[in-house]
């Protein structure tokens, strides 16, 4: 990290959303700041946890956000346009099913840790002959909500938040709408990797640092999060083509589950993969697109693996 | 069209699934065809047509499919291979906003019409400054239902059908579960561009040829059409980067229509589009993306319009 005046230390964070906390750190629009951002775990996992960790996670500790900054000048009704200028390199990483939580909780009932070596910065091995580049973007950026009192981290809202938008890498501009005075702004839950929708519930979590610089629009008012981002979207994974199982159903929710099965389906009878490592691999590399919203009554979901990821 | 021995003509369609339609052709596996596929408008549009021709159309007569072919040997259990080998090179297209249809009919209840001119081969001219790569691509493509009578052709079931999956471009193989003995295979709807999700209901609506070669997998069974689809999935709108809105709901539905809302209003507010001209850009040029369907009780949907359909 360079060029960077201001650091949020690992201690300074919190597990909800409350426009009453203390500010850590007050700065004029056009800082950068470097934020020290623990993994979604709160550091509960290390490179050394078993699956049975996971069954043993203390859910009032996890998806910590380093802050809150206090934004001079921002007001309710402007725009917080937060630059993602870079990040540090994690060493490790995990991706974990977490009973009760995730697209196919029902079917995965059981706890599974995978843990990724991440010090050869390029990619995220997961078998010898799966490897998966590293994209990392913060799972969890957000300011303050208007509303009093305390607000699950969990869910994403129209503060931003738990978005897990895996297209927030370097060079992305996000925009998001001021609730309070000072905006209150906090980032964590970084990833290394992560397929769009996250359907295991967990991307390649990993700890690290993440600079971002500050610009404020007074008076452009937005309703939810917008942002700009750079360049191609899939470089790295879209030479080699796709792999895609679809789902219709009369919800997209349906949909969405059943190209999903589809997928691990797919990767346990051509890969070899047990059901856990499928789904695992699906959250951190498959995307998932919406290809028809309007065929009445049937809505249509894709989920595309890139081929790219088998050597 | 090349190295091709059948052709199924334009006058060789019909408008729903029925496993008692007689087939057009009997083919062997091996074999490629020609479909001369009209537009989705069953040919009720011309060139020459305006808003008022769209409130006018006649739903018994949209969306026809050329076909059935028979495919030989195939049974139920197996899967029926497609490859999309190549299209031929239409002339105009259209994209309508048809009242009481489309993701957002609540709120666009008149009637609009875009013709396109298609001779440029390269792109679509939306506006002087506003051009769409043309990426030619079959919207309904299927064989028949295993049960018996009359089944619209708007909504794709596990026999395909009108999937809008704008990816099932040249060089894809799509593979189709067999239902009935010959599979009856049928395509249509052919789309010069198209965004993930058609979120107004049309593309660029295009009658077409197309040619397709059939291979037959015995006893190899899926549940629903999965595919393989060659190469970068967005050459040559992912250069400049995107704009995104995203939205937030307890139901994908919700998220979605917020996620193209905000899209509609940015496209008006930063491009000085009306609303109805909004709404069809961005059914043939944004792609719908879901970001997270794991932070209960809030999912997170994107929409990514590609910068550099702006000159």
């Amino acid at each position: 990290m360079h060029n960077c005046k201001h650091t949020i230390h690992r201690h300074q964070h919190h597990h909800v959303w409350d426009n009453s906390l203390e500010p850590v750190l007050s700065v004029e629009p056009g800082t950068s700041v470097n934020f020290e951002v623990f993994d979604a775990s709160g550091g509960q996992l290390s490179a050394q946890s078993t699956a049975q960790d996971v069954a043993r996670l203390d859910f009032e500790r996890v998806n910590p956000v380093a802050g809150p900054v206090y934004i001079e000048g921002a007001e309710p009704g402007d725009t917080l346009e937060v630059e993602i200028e870079g990040f540090g390199q994690p060493s490790w990483g995990w991706t974990a099913i977490i009973p009760g939580f995730g697209l196919l909780s029902d079917q995965f009932t059981q706890p599974y840790l995978k843990i990724w070596d991440l010090t050869d910065k390029q990619t995220a091995v997961f078998a010898p002959d799966i490897e998966i580049p590293i994209r990392p973007f913060p799972g969890t950026i957000g300011v303050a909500l208007p509303e009093p009192g305390q607000h699950s981290v969990v869910p994403p809202r129209k503060n931003g938040g738990n978005m897990d938008i895996r297209h927030l890498t370097r060079g992305t501009r996000l925009f998001l709408p001021v609730w309070v005075e000072g905006a209150l702004f906090s980032v964590g839950d970084t990833h290394a990797a992560q397929g769009d929708g996250e359907v295991c519930g967990t991307a390649i979590e990993a700890g690290m640092d993440i600079q971002l610089k500050f610009k404020l629009h007074k008076g452009k008012q937005i309703q939810e999060p917008q942002f700009i981002t750079p360049g191609p979207l899939t470089t790295g994974v879209d030479e080699k083509g796709y792999y895609v199982t679809t789902g219709y159903g009369e919800d997209l929710m349906t949909a969405t589950r059943k190209a999903v099965s589809y997928m691990i389906e797919h990767l346990e009878q051509d890969y070899g993969l047990s059901a856990q490592e499928a789904y695992a691999l699906s959250s951190v590399a498959v995307d998932l697109k919406i290809s028809e919203v309007v065929d009445v009554p049937h809505y249509l979901v894709s989920a595309y693996l890139p081929l790219a990821i088998f050597k």
